[in-house]
């Protein structure tokens, strides 16, 4: 049986473009990615998944009356798709339980910092480039980790480190960081997909390949 | 004129030790380790200076009646020595106002673990890497920083990364970063010595050399 992965998108979507392209590639060893999903009608997200013949759905959030109806909705989707692993990838809403208890220890997110530092409310975007900037702190990266019922507060999966430059500024620094994200996004995926992710408490070990 | 540098220890002392090294070794470029400050008259590092023949100085706390009392005592000893940078290397004491708004940019301190994460209260020795380890991060590493009037919030001068091993134990982890710390210390040191850290904000940018 593969595993069927949904990916969540709300902007332009190149993690979305780092996970098609490792799986178009064989990367992901007897997984498939089975739909993306976004709540913004002109994600550019939504173009990638076609240009594959991913189905992409877009799901317009003025349609529900609030955010538990709109994941009810989500939930719906994902099943009647068999999804086992739901991954967001700049996905601009915060899951709320109904997704979240559904799917513990199979929804990942991807954070462009090293959690736990820079990461919580309001840190997104340029957000916490800005903030990794300010601290003074000489090295950032990216975090992918399991989603949790916290905002980036799941179990840590992977992580990758890049240096913070005297002469940065936080665009300069996205980029470098994302070049690590579309790197380090794959990887996770792939050792849930052969799993090798085992989880005890806040940490996530991974187990020799089999 | 040398830089005079004294270093403020409460233990073993091995970044004592790699300062020392650094310095005799010639990687201290116009400065020497005038004074060596222990709060513990049984420090082991009070041995190390003295083997070297650097001034060891033991300064008994239950003979002042305050840390400012004491604050002042070890202040009158660094201006009577001439000091121009106050190195702290497993110094167990907060240093007070009477010291740190005399030596602004002035003192040093080095931290296991990648500020600003895994700082302030509390946060000292295994703490530090038992933190670590708890939150699931992937990376840790040690910070060089000015002290500042916080609890390890001052500006950061150097850091160095290490990767948090899914076999580790805090000590095995502990004596990763301290590998690390040994040559991170040395190298900040040295810059300082050579004029070439700037301090804007919370960040230290570090001049060409000239």
């Amino acid at each position: 049986m593969k595993t069927r992965i949904a990916v969540m998108v709300s902007g332009g979507g190149t993690n979305l473009q780092a996970l098609l392209d490792a799986w178009k590639s064989g990367q992901f060893n007897q997984a498939e990615i089975s739909l993306v999903v976004s709540n913004q009608e002109k994600a550019k997200a939504l173009d990638r998944a076609r240009a594959v013949h991913v189905p992409a759905l877009f799901l317009n959030p003025a349609q529900y009356k609030d955010r538990q109806a709109y994941d009810q909705q989500l939930l719906k989707s994902f099943q009647e798709n068999k999804i086992d692993l739901i991954c967001l990838a700049g996905y601009m809403r915060i899951l709320t339980t109904v997704i979240v208890r559904q799917y513990e220890q199979r929804i990942m997110n991807i954070h462009p910092a090293l959690l736990p530092a820079f990461g919580g409310e309001g840190m997104y975007g340029l957000h916490v480039h800005e903030a990794v900037m300010q601290s003074g702190a000489k090295y950032s990266g990216c975090t992918v980790h399991f989603v949790d019922e916290g905002t980036d507060t799941g179990p840590i999966i992977l992580q990758a480190v890049v240096p913070v430059l005297d002469h940065d500024t936080p665009d300069k620094l996205a980029e470098r960081v994302l070049i690590e994200e579309h790197r380090l996004y794959p990887r996770a995926v792939s050792l849930f997909c052969e799993g090798r992710l085992q989880v005890a408490g806040k940490r996530v070990l991974i187990k020799e390949k089999a």
